[in-house]
């Protein structure tokens, strides 16, 4: 079934042709698992990107990328503090539970589903400094947030301070990491460090941006990297055919196309936005708008072949993409700005 | 890097055509995760082929598909017989007692790496059936097995009736299933029916039978399928652009082409047999050769541009795949024989 | 220390004398773990209390109890509902996390700590059916609750039939379950009977009434019985000496001790709670007082001996015991009543 | 039921006087859980006896400190190395699965169930550096062995520097601790010294020599014991009236007790040894005796009031405790010597 103007979501979009091309100049045998030569240079990729010492390794899913690095932070007994509308906490099927086996995450609030050390602070501030309580060992926040907004430098250097000053890892759930970083702008290696501020681990990702089915666990602390590539074995996450998931994601960053990719779906976003008023929810900061829609603008809309997410009852969820085309962006602007 | 004359292993070999093809026609946006029509063909098209009603999930790896389906029937304060060889015991980094939650291994002997009752009542009898000591809930067998031997049908049954009577589950790790079946011939349907007997789950390789990174859990008990989904997604192995792993598998399935693959791999394992008469340290059933080789003799046919693992310190194992040049294992029979 | 006037709480209380002698009579060789006679006598004497064939297991903490019988109801992938107050989830260190394996606690609201089906019902009914998100498998109730307050059996078996409807297990954390029975009120049958509704596991509280390291859980599903003495071995959890637990169980409901107890300590809370007029911040149904009382009024009355906790800024709770003595309790009540 | 003349298990013993004693000593209100004053004492008197810093928690049984202590040293993707027949691999119920998350017992071989660096060497050496395979964290020995064998210091040292070479964690499960010290003799820091060697950590048990239900877990690693204190109260192990453990070990170091009771039951282990000759399958260097006798010869000695187990087929097994009469004991060597 092909989708007639897609805004549903951008992980059931296509892949990009540059990563194709990348998969089939892969096509021969090559070492298996992580010891093919594509493999070995993504850690030196992602440190040239970033400007600071990490490990990347490839997986095939957000859920496990966040998990693999989570469990480097926190202890199986300890919990990690996160936005009660987080995509781990609402999403991913119980996955922490699994992965960081029995840790807790503690639930704190904030507008747009970003996290403030104060909002924090008043989750962790009461809990009883002794063994009958949970004690939060990490920090998880998603970039851009689950309501399509984005963490400033300023906003990350805050969190960043706050965590390293009450010893709690600091994990960001990159998912749609790359439209933050083209709305927070300038050159991809500008945009990348100022998206990431000093986390101690990223997932950034690139299957939502174009990509088949590889995201990149990057790890600012190499003692965690060791873990990490023993846990992925051990969940199962290390292919035997690795080298096509790094393909894909040296594709992505071959010419900045991570950041390309992004730039034009929060470009169509803003055009959708053009048209919405304030019927908007949230700021579009990414490539996600939610908006205010009753049932029958909903019918209207669908009746003109766009195809999206109801939000609650009242309320639509738009997701624009790599591949979305700036035409269907702009009718679909102009369809609800008609209503 | 391209390997010549690969027979390090099947795992490292390249992706069939028709598999490129299949994913390229599946390149449109799409529902995500398992929503997709390919997806929702899978249960069918396995129920057709084993002729049981069975249930069917696309994985990224054998190791998650061997532990989700093995988390069905062993409670986390039971065991897994299997044998003290086996991939799940010896190279699966501990992913059983990840995804088990801590259940054990029980390590039982057999010829060739298989199982019998006999070598399996052997360790389980003694076992007291008390608290104190773990009870055995399941048995897993390799298909083919890890010495490229391969279960007849007549090994499965008794296999299958032992399971059965001692109420244990009988879970197959067939990541090499097709070079079994294709051993075992006849059609696609009869093959595949006399590989797997009558056992409650089923890894279905196709990796290492050209694949890209698709394998088949394959669930003969209803009841076992829907858990395995929530513990897939759980597991961080809910791809959500899901479509690209079912094109893989159907692909396969599509005109046999899982068992041509097979066959082929077979037929050049075989010809390489010819040349190592009492070398080999067990018979060639599959894919997989165990040759007696000192270390000189490795080294001179390395220096005949052939790839392969040592095997300790007096053999070497070769594998060949859907890919192998016929003339390349011709060549190498030839070169062993001439030592 | 010897405390003055203790209202802290009832599991720091004293040993009964007749738990003393019972423990001592069992000072001699016997078979070890629970392969004892009084062991032995466990099933049979909480069958005929409860009027429901049940299996009933030694245990040294409330935690283990509730954790090893949730863990039969509520697989790793689901979830247990409870109060958001509830102390599995907020003083038990994050135990079911362990036990349970990284099952989820889904936190509901309701008045007084209790559990109501229409505040379950708003919980999950949004719970999406899909793998995305955690399952309930399971309901805890605590009987009495954190606030002292008791389920009716009209309350309890509209619990039991929205559990059942929802084909949820239904366990019941009874720290304090013989205060509850005692609220109730009746012969020790009909106390017991009307307190526990028709719950699927209870964890018997003695501890907290007298006992010294020994509580019962009691499964009413056969089949849950055996699952939990290997899950109780597998926690550290089975004693070799475990003959003085049963001791101190047998002692406690021979005669019905354990009623008798609970009857005076609610007599106890309701001296006090004579005192405390409006100041009460939930009526008293067990043996515990949440009292509004101000920094100054709590120091007046710690000046006057009375040991109790601070609740939040601008309250106190204050805990009796079978131990209380009926005029620390009289003093107490009218110390308030003059402040 | 009083067994007559009793050599089945130190564990099925009675609880000795001065512990008795000590426990009604502290049978008044005080602090729950481990903020009694007793409880409070541990650390400085383990520190005292062994002259080195530790920290030394109570808990109920030798399964959960053993468990406890070993989780904080290996990872749940690690494994630990212990005998092919050492407890914790055969009679604890897969509890090391449970508490380290599904790492792996790892089986070496040695004589007596005892562990060297040779025979450690031998199966950790062939494992490959690599994430497929299990790597070993840590090492558990018995001190004394499963087949009551003794570790000298010399031999302690030995693996101590083995397991710092390796950088392996290295736990001693002292079921038996004491019956070892008191064989290698001197005064009791000297024994305690002596048998401990430099262990990470150490389960010190009391509950065969002479305790109701109380085992130190005595860490030697201070950043272990916050983890360890975490890791009790989540696995359901932090007793609420914990006054009564402390007051049971504390009973035990004063005056030594724990080392006089254990002369004492190597001492009547002598006495039944001096009746077996060559019937001794392994020396008696503790408080357990091996014993070669046919099944004619058991029925024999038991028509004479003996009771103990038998060890396979052809032998039988005595355990002598801290209440084991010197007449019996002499009885029994007599009677043996007599068949």
């Amino acid at each position: 079934m092909t989708l007639a103007k897609p805004f549903l979501s951008d992980n059931a979009a296509a892949v990009h042709p540059r990563l194709w091309e990348a998969m089939r100049a892969a096509d021969h045998p090559d070492n298996p698992y992580d010891g093919d030569s594509l493999s070995g240079e993504l850690d030196a990729r992602f440190t040239a990107l970033f400007g600071r010492e990490c490990a990347a390794l490839w997986v095939a899913t957000g859920t496990a990328a966040n998990c693999l690095a989570l469990a480097t932070m926190c202890a199986p007994h300890g919990g990690v503090v996160c936005h009660h509308e987080a995509h781990i906490e609402v999403d991913e099927g119980g996955a922490s539970g699994f992965f960081l086996h029995g840790a807790k995450l503690m639930l704190a609030d904030g507008d747009g589903a970003k996290l403030t050390p104060e909002g924090i602070a008043a989750l962790i501030d009461p809990i009883r400094n002794d063994v009958h309580q949970v004690q939060p060992h990490a920090i998880a926040i998603t970039q851009a947030s689950e309501y399509g907004r984005t963490y400033t430098a300023v906003e990350l250097a805050a969190l960043g301070a706050f965590a390293k000053q009450r010893r709690l890892g600091l994990h960001m759930d990159g998912a749609r990491f790359a439209n933050a970083a083209a709305f927070l702008g300038g050159s991809a290696k500008d945009a990348a460090r100022a998206a990431s501020g000093s986390v101690d681990s990223l997932s950034f990702g690139f299957i939502k941006n174009g990509g088949m089915g590889a995201e990149a666990v990057v790890l600012f602390e190499p003692e965690a990297a060791m873990q990490v590539r023993y846990r992925r074995k051990r969940a199962g996450h290390l292919q035997c055919k690795g080298r096509y998931l790094a393909a894909q994601i040296l594709a992505m960053l071959d010419g900045d196309l991570w950041l390309a990719n992004a730039v034009h779906a929060n470009a169509a976003a803003q055009e959708v936005a053009a048209g919405c008023g304030d019927r908007l929810l949230h700021p579009v900061e990414a490539n996600e708008l939610f908006v205010r829609l009753s049932e029958a603008e909903r019918a209207s809309l669908r009746a003109q072949d766009f195809a999206f997410y109801d939000w609650g009852t009242n309320a639509a969820r738009f997701v624009t993409a790599w591949s979305t085309r700036a035409e269907d962006a702009q009718t679909l602007g102009k369809a609800i700005a008609a209503l």
